[in-house]
């Protein structure tokens, strides 16, 4: 599989990939071992800092990994790789090593120890900051504290979970109702 | 324009339509005067009960409405009334009677004060169950109580915005990836 070139991108603008909702691939690293886990239900919570807000199960081997070492990378995957994401939904990093089973690549964080997931069109290595909603809510509160986006396409294309195994896939993106918005709007 | 026979849907379920992240329109109503709000900032937080976060930002003028009336309607529109969408995120309820400035029907709730819009495709009215996180993160964390859906089309053509101006248009629906998952995960 192609690995994509990715630059540096501002981390108060995650929001135009994470924003729209997609099904992301969250990935960790514990005592030495990584693992993924696949993830719907996160929402953008602050751009400076730049927030994220995610709901982990207890009973997903990433919990404590993410709750242990204080970070994780939110990787935006696209269609391309819809199998692989249902794969790695579907098994456990108790039982398989995800990155081997799934032939994707790990490369190294830049300000976290969790690894990036070369495959993916974003990579948001986050930071742990809020760990008091975890016991109540299952909340990780998230700062992206740096992210890698790949140039061209300027959008992937993205799925989006409807839950009972269907997804949606993301459609065209349009600039056509931006007259619509005041100036301090945008 | 047209409004949409509604069938009532499981609350449980609204996952289906808030997990592929659109764009919301947020109805209140406090003190006899109702006002709407776009929203996209939110996530899912539980099946049972029905659990949502929403940010909502302090300067909206729907903040203390909700905030006081300890409720509100999640609306789901459709790309048709993109532009009273994009109208309604640019102006504020201390101005204007969006209802009224829109051309929107205000039905009443069935459990909730707060009027739903008739020409969304799904309606969900919630209750405020946790106003405990609102100072910190301009977080609501509401239940859904009542969920009314259109019956057809199955699934809405939602919006889904990327800021600055920009929506990604929701695309094709498939369980192509169906046969991926383990029973227990559908």
């Amino acid at each position: 599989m192609k690995r994509h070139a990715k630059k540096d991108f501002p981390v108060s603008d995650v929001r135009r990939f994470l924003e729209p909702g997609p099904i992301v691939l969250v990935s960790s690293m514990w005592k030495g071992r990584t693992n993924i886990m696949t993830m719907g239900w996160h929402m953008v919570m602050g751009f400076v800092p730049s927030l994220i807000g995610c709901y982990v199960w207890s009973e997903n081997h990433s919990f404590d990994m993410i709750r242990k070492s204080k970070a994780c990378v939110i990787n935006i995957p696209t269609v391309d790789i819809a199998a692989k994401v249902v794969g790695i939904g579907n098994t456990s990093g108790r039982d398989i090593d995800k990155f081997e089973e799934f032939g994707l690549t790990a490369l190294p964080g830049a300000k976290v120890q969790a690894p990036l997931i070369g495959e993916c069109h974003c990579n948001f290595e986050c930071k742990l900051v809020d760990a008091g909603l975890i016991d109540k809510y299952s909340l990780f509160v998230l700062e992206v504290v740096k992210a890698h986006v790949v140039e061209s396409p300027r959008y992937p294309r993205t799925m989006h979970y409807r839950g009972d195994g269907v997804f949606m896939l993301s459609g065209a993106n349009t600039s056509r109702y931006r007259k619509g918005f005041k100036p301090e709007m945008l």
